[in-house]
Parts: structure tokens; sequence; C-alpha cells
């Protein structure tokens, strides 16, 4: 059997806009029409629950890497739930269980997992990013860092990412 | 929808003896065929393969809670790889993570799963444990600790303790 | 300069007994006495906090390896407070921070750090131990587990331990 | 007695400047001098070696927060070495241990930790940095995030901080 690929979606919590939950929305979409797992922090908000919105309204199967060590803060979006009890420590989790990363808005604790996401040598994607984010991770992560403007450019350079694993 | 159950199938690598090894082999199976997601320590030897390769050749899900930074260790049983790169901290994830815990054999690593199970307090199922280890574990776990002789008396006593999720 | 060895002394938390207290006060100032830092689970209660008492009343450094994301919760004798913010995983760290163990009593928190360690390949010394507990680490740890009847004895093999690192 | 406040300094390893170097060997030293502890990730090169080199040449207590499961790695001016296994998560034990955190150059694990910082609520300086990074770190981090151009004002500016802690 082929791999089950795992693409990460990251971004702001409760400080989403309502377009980056709405484009969140539309990459969870797409990542589970390509028959890709969605993986994010697991949270009831923000982009996290939107993107698994989007995959699990659309067939998708959907990974929650939750921060508490219960269930009970989960997003009913997340089907398998993978409590870790270790706070913002499981971010590294999330960066190191996701075969390539989907940026979207961003926040601390999106910060956080993009530059572990460098650290650990992973492929990450940020969907319209600000001028300045892009620069500055651009300038940490040199080639590790790609932009995408639409959901079609982003599924597009996933594929190429893939495509390495065979 | 109704909660995805995981049921978290904990006991020697290396040193499973392969009584242990058909035995977590039908545990997996068993769980598959109830249509509950079978978790484990995901290497590729012991208990956590043979549980996984019975689950996944029945149909059911597998999850690997990997220890190292990448999957590259993984059982190719494990359909989910859950890469923490936390060591054996990710123990207590498997635990956290699983709704109930299903033990077959008994070494270092199973007993510190054993032991942060009871103290997140977790229903737990010895399968076939010798004396010394049932008795070990029912001092410092009382209620906690169940035992089953067969792979049906476990599915029972799972569906028992599964009954509390409503 | 000579390596700062770290002695852990692990055991019960709010249900430790008061003969337990005062032998893990007594390993403390011991350790102290030699020189050696006391490490513990941190929290203001049972062998934890005895043993850094012991230690620190009698001019020995203490740290403390905290579970939860800030030092609210610390004993007023931990010196240095290590903030985890992962919960019982933290218990490996304790682990592996440690040169030597010493445990006195048993606990759900306390059987895990001794799997851990058994799993990490640590010396573990456990003064006074009950049959049943010493039996089962025994089985699962053979030549990693000794036992003492003294402080005297534990000091005396604690010694004997650190020798091989020079 | 007052409380032992640990000062974390972060900024680059392998890819550290001289300068950087430099500037972290006085900040420790400079911090060894007001009686605090210095905290680092424990690595033998980069900020984290002359950080400690420079508080322990001076008579301060360093603390290395390392990622491996052995100590093996560690720089010899880490006195205390606590020993995670749990690799680049170790990150944000060394913020919620640090009281005050320090920046002292830029690179993806120095990004994750202020970061973390920011998230965990931690006031972070950032010594002599570039305009970018200064820049994102503001736009994620507000008022958290305090600039000094000399070891100086970085003094003044922890102790600022530490009053809080009263």
């Amino acid at each position: 059997m082929a791999t089950q690929f795992i693409i990460g979606v990251m971004g702001p919590g409760e400080s989403a806009t309502p377009e980056e939950n709405m484009l969140a929305f539309d990459l969870g979409k797409a990542i589970a029409k390509e028959g890709w797992i969605t993986l994010t922090g697991g949270r009831a908000f923000g982009v996290m629950e939107a993107a698994m919105e989007g995959a699990k309204d659309n067939g998708g199967l959907t990974i929650g890497i939750l921060p508490g060590d219960s269930d009970s803060k989960a997003s009913p979006y997340a089907t398998i739930k993978i409590v870790t009890g270790i706070g913002s420590a499981r971010n590294m989790i999330a960066v190191l269980s996701s075969h390539v990363l989907v940026v979207c808005g961003m926040a601390a604790g999106t910060a956080s997992e993009v530059a572990l996401a460098i650290k650990a040598d992973k492929r990450i994607i940020f969907v319209r990013p600000d001028d300045l984010t892009l620069k500055f991770f651009k300038k940490i992560g040199t080639y590790k860092v790609s932009t995408a403007h639409t959901v079609h450019e982003t599924i597009d350079l996933i594929k190429n990412f893939l495509s390495v694993y065979g």
C-alpha cells in the first residue's frame, strides 16, 4: 500500500480572521480530495478547526495533535485525536508527523511551528503570506520556504514535494 | 458521528515471545473487527508490530506513536505514523490517546506505560498476565487493572469500558 | 572541575507515609553532605518535598523537574525549578538527568520512573522496598536494581555506581 | 531565601558569528555578576556555549537543557545538565524555565524559542537585533519584545522585568 500522506495545516487560533478561516476550510477540502490526511493542532477554533472541517465535510481523514491531557477541548472535526499532554511542545510533533506543512496566517504558535519545521528540514508552503512574515522565514529557512497564492497552486506544490517520498 | 475509539496495545518489543506476538496479532484482528483503531508504539517488532499487522490485515486502521524524529524505523503495518521525536516520553502520549489499554506481556517500556495509565486514570486489561505482574499493578492500580484470559473476554471488557464514553 | 553529580530521589507524592517522608528527608540530607545535587519531581508534598527539604536544610543544591507550565506549585525547597510543561512525561527527564536513582516508597508515578530508568539503563537503589515491588522490578530490571536498608548503605551504593563516571 | 532567577540566553548554534559569540560571553559574564543563573540549550557550540563560558568563568551557575538522551554532547561549561531526551521540544522547557529571555543572533531554533516565549507570555530582550527579526517578532509579540544595544542596557531591562517577581 502507498504511504498515507499527512499534510499539516498551521495558522492562528482564536485570532484567525474570517478570510484565513475560509482559506483553511478550502485547503482542508482540497487536501481531502487528493486522498491525503489533514493534520492540525486539533483545537476547536481558528485555522485548525476550519481546515479539519473542510477536510471532514469532504470525506477526508483528520488528525488533531492536542496539547492537553484529555480530548475535552478537541474540535468535533478531529477524527483521530492524539492526546499529548505536553502543551505547546506538541507543536514539534505536529511538524514531525507532517510530510508537508501549509501555513495560513501567522501568530506566535504558528511561528514556532514554522521555525521547528525549518529546523526539521520540512517543506513549508505559505499561502498568501504578508511580506514581513515571508521575508523573515525566507531569511532563516531559504529554499525550504515556498509561497502559493491559490489553493490550486498549494496542491501543485504539495504534489511536487511529496514526489520525493516515492 | 460516533467517537472513533482507540485501543492501545502494549507489550514487549524485541523480547516478545512467539506466544505474545500471536496473541497480539489476534487482539489487533479482533479490535479491527469491532471497528476500533489499534494504537501502538509503532516500531517494527514485537507486540507493537504484531498487533498492527493483525489489525491492518483485517481492514483496521492502525496508529504508531513513534519515539524517533523520523518514520524510518516505523513498522510497515502502521498506517498513521505520529512522529514524536521525544523518545520514551512518547509512552505517555500512547497512553493518553487510548480509550482503553490492553497489555500483552511485560518489559520495562510496557511497565512504564501501565504505570502512566494508572496515573492518568485509564482502564487497563492484562491478557494472560503472570502472577507477579498482576499483583504488582493491582497493588498500585486497584480497580483500574482488569484481567482477561482470551481475546473474546478482552473485547467484552473493552466494550464495557467504552460504554462510559456514551 | 569534577562533574556535578545529580541523585534523583523518587517516591509517592500525597500518598507518602510519614516513615517514607522521614527517610526521604534523611536521604536528601546525606546526599547534600556528599556534595551531590538532589533532584526530584519538584512538587510541594511527599517524598519529593521531604528529600529536597533534607538537602536544602543541609546546604545542598536541589532541582525540581516540574510537570506544569509555571512554578506556582513548586516546593519552596526546590532551589532550581525546571518548568517543563509536559506533565507526567517530565518523569523521563527526571530519570535521564539523574546519575543514580534512589527510590523510597512506591506509587504509580514512581513505578513509571523506575520502569523508564530501567529502559534508560540507569542504576536504581530501592531503600527498604516491600517484597512485591522488589521482585517485580528485579524481574524486569535484573542487575540495574539494587537494595539498601539504611541511608548509609544507600550512600555507599551511590558512590560505587558513580565511580564509573570517573 | 530569595528566588534564584534564571536568565535564558538564546541564539544560533554552529552558525553563530564571532561577534554573536563574544556578545553572548559578555552577557553570561554580566548575568553571573548579578548572581543570576544562565540557562541555555546546553550544547558545545555557538551562543549557548559562549554564554555559559562567560558565566562559569565569572563564578556563575549554568544550566544546559539538552536535547539528547545523554549528556555526551553537552558543553563543558554546563554545570547542571538537564537531559531531556525530547529533541527540539526541549526549547519549550528552556523558555518556561527562564524568568527572562535574552536573544543574541537569529536562527531557526532561536526563532522557535522566541515564538514559544511570546506564547508563554515571557519577556524577551533582543540584543542588537537586525531590523527584519525585530519587526517580525514585534508584530506577533508586541509589548513582550524589547531591544537593548549594550550588555549594560540588557541587565537594566532584566532587573526591571524581574521586579515583578518581588
